[in-house]
């Protein structure tokens, strides 16, 4: 593991007079809880959001005071919810925003336990909404709202399970995939409308309350960090990533599945992986 | 184009003794049309499906006669359709299927020309639950009942939009990179069950009466064309693509996206391309 | 495995009236070896060729009079053995090839067990013509002499070490990355000109002479294997997946990399991989 | 276009205490000219390096006085130059390097105006090995001598063309494709021995030197741009680029090919153009 402690440490204010809004933040072990951080830390102001259900389960008053930001509830699968949130943002910020974190996902398949090949469809049709057309109704408010500023970055997290085939991950690689093309083609729309841009990082697996939910995560987590040379990525080393997207230095990058992964997603085989199946 | 009538009138009994369901013929103009003249030009023996609406609105019936083969009507929305189908298909053929065409795509979006950045997720939900979810109730279904035979092909027609950013295939685009990771995924365990493979074939835009539909069609068949260095690739050459799929010359092919395009999706530009934009 | 009897025992005349050049038969294990084979039950008339030193070592005369079929010699990276090479196959063809098959690859640098770090730019050199070029040699004497007919289909072998890292496949990564570009360019050109396809097949790892010489190639046999939902691909079947693609039920598939490797190209992870590792 | 004097005129540190080497700035159209001077306005200092004939051609020296940087030739064909190269880099900053930029390639047969399918290929060798090679013989030297820095950062230059056929960027093509591909492979090995990580940057066409000696260029760009949401990336873009990828917010990236090109890559077809077409 790197010794992230310099970094942290240290600001660039990378992100001075941007404005941003974080889904997704649930408790201190949440990507999107290090990505308010860091982007703070880079000199940003930004509004968290999450659902009224994870605001209750959660801890983010504690964040949002540390961040001196606001909580807007949204139930992102309610057009209301998210065009209220976007409202209320911009009273806040007295204008439009500069970025956005779309770090939200839930499947009631992988919750219940229900293998893929079993899943039930309404469950699936559930996650569909909270998982991926989420990202849609996101960008189609802020499009309808003209409330991204020019130049503005938009990022969503996903896995390579949109990809590739990671057994346990059931329905949730259909939404990963489904969210990666919703990306590409708001990228395309909005990036001729205002210069937006719209990309999604396809992070290491990471240890948070959500991925924990995937069944055998434990062993799983070993088995990347064997295979990516460098490691799996962390949750901090993510947000580094996020806050280098939002900054002005990456302008030009957009409807890209990016892999943040310390090199899995092109390692065919590691020496650790084939030494740990030969024993 | 090619002189296809040689091979079209030529038969090598490739699909000999093998049975089959083809989803999605509507019109002597579908995709799945041909595909189920060339089946069982090559040998197999079919049964026919399409939904109640569109046994009424097409012409299913000739082709039934032509191919010799019952037609049994299924809402691919519907478990109970689904298992019907199967239920009657294994008691017509006195056994299991060796291979399932699924050519199956429908967007309300699409047909009430909403854009992209505008969609009703009503439709967008409609839309998913027949164009990418109904290949998860078809593989789920048949796994339950084993209902596919031992090395089955299962091939599900797709486009490149599920890849790259084509503005006018609206929310299709989602479904198909939905499509993609759902064959992906039973490809992994309808593979480990019972050596059953299952891929997309990623096809020219091609005219029919679902093609029609995506708006400017026709200008951009004829761009697609100028970039392929073959030429667009033809329902007659997609349903050989098909046989040669659903044979056993390809028995260890799976959980692949299959480009049959005349060679669109490698090329970045062609002379031709370039030639008519500087005019 | 499958139970490849039935197949083998059966031939549709695929490929009847179809001539063909096969490079790189060696001895019976090698994948060209089975693909003359196949092909020739296939109906196709085929001239065999390899290097000078390649027909000593190896046992091509048995293979030539169980085809029926000339031998003639060439270096692949002598410019005047190819044109050689088509000048006789010509003549004695009377007329124009079908299809090629390039089996060709060989790296000193693994020969000699040099890692990739510190390999020898010599050794590089010739491995990359020989490996590599050599398609583009083979490919542009062919467009010169128009000696591949309308509709002609060429197939070379790779391995996905050109898309992800496998520690041990050395520089031959390398040369597979650019043996693929140059089918892609080629099947521009040649399409363009003349309708030929030009296509790579990757194939599972196989136990071939020339697999042999990568390092602990037994161990990785297994762990891809593991990895596999069907399992590796044996040199049987890539010789029928060869045959599809020399025939006419795959004419516009073109410019693509076409994976046949029982799933392994698109799996995160199998269950039995996860299952060796915790052991 | 953006208005990038604001980006231009702020610095960041972000590279405060780097040090770092940059291939290929041959005048101030080089995108290599903009990386070295944007990484020494981020608190970078820098060793430059090229051919002795591109130091003849070039400006070179105008560039090593603005950023205070010292000129040591090598030509990368050489192993001793590329070793003389990192001997006085590490003199001069007394100690190892952070970050190196390759940005190096040049085709005879480009040059020349011969045909893809007419090369010829002792110029092809000679091309391979300065635009391919070339990154080899970097690194390999680097890590004999362990001289980049834990967490050290290499990007190299590529283009689309190693994916996708641009007609007229000729052998250029396999080049980028081997390039990929050994960054890929040092990205193994390079960040297992020392957390070195390796990426290509996909870059827009851009106007330099280099990119003006390819047929129909200005053309094509034109064509990139319409094609590309944001239009095409500019060097100044790409510089930004570099050193985010130099910096310490993309540690965990890894043997990648980053497109930076305003949404080329993943386009299909963009309005822009089918309308060019259709005049």
């Amino acid at each position: 593991m790197p010794s992230h402690n310099k970094l942290t440490a240290m600001a660039y204010n990378l992100l001075k007079g941007k404005k941003g809004i974080i889904f997704g933040a649930l408790n201190s072990q949440s990507i999107a809880w290090k990505v308010a951080q860091r982007a703070v830390q880079e000199g940003a102001e930004i509004v968290l959001t999450n659902s009224p259900l994870a605001l209750r389960m959660g801890e983010l008053n504690a964040l949002a005071e540390e961040c001196n930001a606001p909580v807007i509830p949204a139930d992102v699968t309610s057009n209301d919810d998210v065009q209220n949130l976007f409202t209320k943002s911009m009273e806040h910020f007295n204008g439009g925003v500069d970025f956005v974190l779309h770090s939200i996902g839930m499947s009631i398949n992988v919750r219940k336990g229900i293998p893929y090949y079993e899943n039930n469809y309404e469950f699936t049709h559930k996650g569909f909404d909270i998982s991926a057309l989420s990202l849609h109704r996101v960008l189609a408010t802020a499009m309808k709202m003209d409330a991204i500023n020019e130049w503005g970055s938009v990022v969503a997290l996903t896995y390579i399970a949109g990809q590739r085939v990671f057994p346990d991950y059931n329905d949730m690689a259909d939404n990963k995939a489904a969210l990666e093309s919703i990306a590409r083609n708001f990228g395309y729309f909005y990036g001729k409308k205002n210069k937006v841009r719209v990309n999604t990082i396809s992070q290491s697996p990471t240890l948070t309350t959500a991925g924990s939910g995937v069944k055998g995560f434990g062993g799983f987590i070993d088995y990347a960090d064997k295979m990516s040379p460098l490691g799996n990525a962390d949750a901090d080393q993510c947000a580094d990533y996020c806050v280098s997207l939002f900054s002005d230095f990456t302008r030009m990058v957009t409807m890209q599945n990016l892999f943040h992964d310390g090199g899995f997603s092109f390692t065919g085989v590691s020496q650790e992986v084939m030494e740990s199946m030969g024993k």
